[in-house]
């Protein structure tokens, strides 16, 4: 039987996925008509991205789930025309590329690079930075991405502990959870990283009381969602230098514009939003896979919980 | 019976190592005087670096070992009044600081961090770079520090091949060796660290003949040794771009003169000779436990082949 998936994720998308996606399916055995407009009742499966113009899934009464091409589901999940299943995207390419990304960003500030790459000719000062096992790397949020970030650092040999809103255990990492341990984190972070979803609960997580609580000098990389950081708490908090610097990747608008104060500010960096890019090859094995998991009457793997919100 | 151990290794050194190596010979029951100044033909053992004066090993007919204080020998190794066995340090918070500054600056360039560093306001361009397994990172030497950084880039999921003169194994690393090894791994490598000892044979082993072997656009990182690159090809090879970049921790001079073209050229970062310091305090444990060894009728750890040169 021939599957009707449709593609609403948008144009430029569409380009990137469409190859990869068709070879997925083939590899999968798959018999699939991709397209990207269909009556809405023949519809049997929905890959899907905030760019497409959908907005009410009520019509799509066959479909049997909606595939997020995007790790983020904030801006569907709480859509109340959403009642068919709804899995995020977990790409081993993307989970990857965010462990790079922290990583390096971490070794950045922990080895104070900034002041090599940018040195007055003739400078010679041999600070001697602590090692890893001296630098305490907070990490916001131990889903799948958090978790692998907290791993590889740990391997790094860095003194590495992670905060989550339920109980979790995670190898080598010291785990808190609930507001008691969200304070513990704080105060013990020499270097944080966010790697929370955006849910209402997390939204300006990241505010004046919090940098408040922090060590000061305390060191932040953003590559999780630009609203987990309340943006002039920030900015106060570097002036003062309670923040010693920040590094985002992700924002409230994107681009982030050229006016922002963020830009200019000398203690922060800026990433385009480029720290985790869904791969399409490897997403389309993942969409392939949940596809032929569900036909075969198996769970849907990284559905998420509306409650929750992600 | 107490051991005399003479400290040479300059008065600076004295100050710093003084308080650890009283508490690391007492760690290891070991009876010792602690001197800096003593009969030659009292001295049981020599703690040593080029910062002291002493260059005759003539008369210390006691000797049992001359420990030294660098994981570098190449400024004694070749004195022809040492007949003492000599012992390279290879302390293990050396080895972790070399490892953390080589992924850290592997990571760097990989990412492209620079251009995020001193980003203009308002550049929004999404580069997407390959992932780890897709960058090829070489390793000039495979000894005590470039095998573990080498193991650590493959955990970080680079392609990593490494070089040895002779030939090694490294899990997960495709090792190569000889001369025809060495022209292979310049071929493949994106990023190329340097991490051999000083020797005749490898001076000047970066020259413009290897430079022109490279990948047009490589990247160098020399935490080695100064004189492994020779200066006026590596500018040479920048100037047209067949190097994208180097970062150099180690130079023929040191401090690096404000006037060496390399702090002026904007695809040079220098770093003060940082990237692996010996610490005090493991490095005292390291010579206490080779003294221990010795007293015990056992080999001498890290002991230098003269004939190799390391």
């Amino acid at each position: 039987m021939t599957l009707t998936v449709l593609f609403a994720a948008g144009d430029a998308a569409f380009a990137e996925y469409r190859a990869p996606l068709t070879q997925a399916f083939a590899q999968h055995d798959l018999k699939i008509d991709l397209v990207t407009e269909a009556a809405p009742e023949a519809v049997d499966y929905i890959i899907y991205s905030p760019a497409s113009t959908l907005r009410d899934f009520t019509p799509y009464t066959r479909c049997k789930a909606v595939l997020n091409l995007w790790a983020g589901v904030e801006k569907i999940v709480g859509n109340p025309t959403l009642t068919q299943p709804l899995a995020r995207m977990v790409d081993p390419a993307l989970t990857r590329g965010m462990v790079e990304y922290v990583c390096g960003h971490v070794l950045r500030y922990h080895l104070g690079m900034d002041a090599h790459i940018n040195a007055t000719p003739g400078a010679w000062v041999q600070d001697e930075p602590p090692l890893a096992p001296e630098r305490v790397v907070g990490i916001l949020g131990l889903g799948e991405l958090g978790r692998a970030c907290a791993s590889a650092l740990a391997a790094l040999g860095f003194a590495v502990e992670g905060w989550s809103s339920r109980p979790k255990s995670v190898q080598d990492v010291t785990c808190h959870h609930g507001a008691d341990g969200f304070k513990t984190l704080l105060r013990r972070a020499d270097i944080l990283v966010t790697l929370l979803p955006h849910t209402p609960q997390t939204e300006n997580i990241l505010n004046a009381a919090a940098f408040a609580q922090m060590r000061t000098g305390t060191r932040i990389i953003n590559p999780g969602r630009g609203a987990l950081i309340e943006d002039e708490a920030l900015l106060a908090a570097l002036n003062t230098g309670q923040i010693a610097q920040a590094t985002l990747d992700v924002f409230r608008v994107e681009p982030l514009p050229a006016e922002h104060p963020f830009w200019a500010h000398p203690n922060v960096t800026i990433t385009p939003h480029i720290a985790a890019t869904t791969r399409a090859k490897s997403a389309s094995q993942v969409i392939a896979e949940n596809i032929t998991r569900v036909e075969a009457g198996a769970e849907l793997l990284h559905k998420v919980d509306p409650a929750r919100g992600y």
